[in-house]
């Protein structure tokens, strides 16, 4: 049997902890299936005494995360501390330099530095993977960048985040609003403290820009990148979208559309017939479609202890077998400009709620901005009367030129109807 | 820049010319990813003159299939002819010995021979693999070896053929009959002349015996294999299904429970509203439950020339990129018994229609005969009444014990006033 591969771990919350729990569980698996011991040598994290509910007891306590990074008797380190910069940043390059193949679940520091250290991996002829970095158990790096590697990847739609989309289902089966379900998550604890990252679109863009990478072949770039999040979606959009057949997911979109290459993360009406539509609660999903295969849907937890530590195991099986990767699918030196197209020439279809002051002649100033700016309506919907107060008014639009939308709704929101901000959303007829 | 990795590819249908397409259509993206170049040395197949859409005439054409396997100029064989005996056994045999990777499409060869194929693979110390060969362009070989590894696999559920799907969503949105569904799909292309393959579930049984192979760690078993396909599934059945909240889709079964290893395809009641409820028509999909990830669900086209040739160039891509594994995940060695549990054992719940006389004392009868077996009643329908005429009676049963639901049913089956034989079908509450 070869000789052992040798782990250390930096961080031991609750995917570090998982992870220790696979290792012991699953010893005797991972030993057939890869053909060698997988074992742990040393560890690191803040806090040494914290009850993690694992037997830590056989593995070196490593007081200097930094540390690990030059242990003879580590072959991989484990990165599993989060954030884009500092101890975790430091640890990976450092760790790379000197000939450590490093996995790691940290999305944002994928999508912030990536390339940076692709490149680094690369002169160091180590491996840099990231199975748990998007989409949590689902194995949608090694499905796009093997399983579906005979692709040229025309676009990637993506539920990349739980709390996202458990409050949208929640939001949708109980008809409360926003806020209140948030608080809700909140307490039991589905979200944080902080729900900036979550509801704001910042993890699930943080996913994005590396599927948009390795599906592409360009460099991550989350710097430019288009993010939209869930707040201002309220209990009305949700009720309308449910009458018109539809479901609001946030979705992180890639894709070749119209001769442009386009990456945007936004709330998105999609019909409620289709795969993703049927995707609820904190389940995460990656559609992705290609020239040959058509269509694929990968679903399954996107956060957790055990499926995160699966996914997290899942690169150092392929590490024990031998098997590595160029980070982004192909060398760094090839990959393509972190430049992606702008929006405005894509055709797409709208979702547009206002709210009016109902008035004589409203509906008539809103057509006619709509008529000058080339956009057809599909269907519009305004069901409660109350002269002089503010009432919906919802339409749903035709193929529209996405620079042509929003030329128009920056002139609807001028009139004196207007009575606050529109809601305008993208519809993905998936 | 690594030389080109060879192909020669027997068998020039569907699968075969897409895969000649993707060679063409792709070969920069390959390359890019691969590191090398992937070429086309060698093809052979029955007809050369037949026309198949895709420009041949720069590969040598090989008149006897067999000699592929002997070829210098060749490095991985591609077996795309079918078939578990006879030509498609031979080619991939010789290639084995002679030295030579194989990817192979071929479902039955994989259930019939893989035990052996795989030591052959392995003395020779080259790869056997066959993405291809289950769930058309699903990675979900990958999925389970690789990405999925870190688990102790507990359950595997797959809708695994896109005909027996079609024709139970067609059969359910319209009402119509199995006959009058089949013919059409046989007009319509979607069936064979001869359906049986499909029908009775031997292709989807070829398809769990290798997703059983590779979750539980044990040698294929085909022959043991209890298959029951769709001919018995009437209209009936599929309106109580839908009345009662599920939907009847062909699932094979591999999974662990109460302490039984199971193997078993038949048709099964899955929930409506579950993810594998809501895959339709000739999509085909595998859930995974592991002890760590939780639940997965990989969903894509079953069949067709560029899913299932995408499916082959997977394989292909890895063999490039020089990643081999173990045929069945685990050394042929290390392979478990072929022997599953009998299911008798385990604990399942049920949907019983009888057509039944309908006579004073009939139920009484039925549920003293369930009452003896230790068989609870969840629910029960008898809507129609026709004296003296047979009308269908509907239950579904609380847990129970397979083998009393097979002994009361046996026992049922002999009252008088049974006017047809029953209509036994497993509820799978995913």
């Amino acid at each position: 049997m070869t000789q052992a591969l040798r782990l250390g771990i930096a961080g031991l919350g609750t995917v570090g902890a998982g992870l220790v729990r696979i290792v012991q569980d699953n010893a005797d698996l991972l030993s057939a299936r890869t053909g060698r011991d997988i074992v742990i040598t040393a560890i690191s994290a803040r806090d040494k005494n914290r009850d993690r509910g694992v037997d830590l007891s056989s593995y070196e306590w490593v007081d200097n995360t930094a540390a690990l990074a030059a242990r003879d008797d580590v072959d991989v380190v484990v990165e599993l501390i989060g954030g884009s910069e500092g101890t975790a940043l430091d640890l990976v390059s450092a760790a790379l330099t000197n000939g450590k193949d490093v996995v790691t679940a940290n999305k944002a520091l994928l999508a912030h530095h990536g390339y940076k250290l692709a490149t680094l991996a690369e002169k160091n002829n180590v491996a840099l993977t990231y199975e748990a970095a998007v989409a949590g158990g689902i194995p949608i790096i090694k499905g796009l960048r093997e399983g579906l590697a005979a692709n040229r990847i025309t676009a990637v739609y993506g539920i990349l985040n739980g709390t996202c989309n458990y409050i949208l289902t929640v939001m949708r089966e109980t008809g409360r609003d926003f806020d209140d379900v948030l608080a809700e998550a909140q307490e039991l604890g589905y979200a944080e403290t902080d729900p900036t990252f979550d509801v704001d679109g910042i993890d699930a863009g943080h996913k994005l820009a590396i599927l948009g990478a390795i599906a592409f072949g360009v460099k991550p770039n989350f710097s430019d990148l288009k993010m939209t999040g869930i707040r201002q979606i309220n209990a009305t959009d949700i009720a309308f979208a449910t009458e018109l057949g539809y479901r609001i997911k946030l979705l992180g979109i890639a894709k070749n559309i119209d001769g442009k290459k386009v990456q945007v993360l936004e709330p998105c009406l999609v019909p409620e017939s289709s795969e993703l539509g049927a995707v609820d609660f904190a389940t995460n999903a990656v559609y992705v479609a290609g020239d040959h295969i058509g269509q694929t849907l990968f679903t399954g937890p996107g956060a957790g202890a055990g499926p995160t530590a699966s996914a997290v195991m899942a690169d150092i099986v392929d590490l024990a077998r031998g098997v590595k990767h160029p980070v982004f699918n192909i060398p760094a030196s090839q990959l393509g400009s972190s430049d992606w197209d702008n929006l405005d020439d894509t055709q797409g279809l709208y979702y547009l709620r206002l709210n009016v002051i109902d008035k004589p002649g409203v509906i008539a100033d809103v057509s006619a901005i709509l008529r000058d700016h080339n956009i057809s309506i599909e269907s519009l919907i305004q069901r409660v009367r109350d002269p002089d107060q503010a009432v919906p008014l919802v339409m749903t639009t035709h193929e529209t030129r996405h620079g042509d939308m929003m030329a128009a709704v920056t002139e609807i929101e001028k009139l004196a109807a207007i009575a606050e901000k529109p809601c305008l959303i993208r519809i993905e007829d998936l």
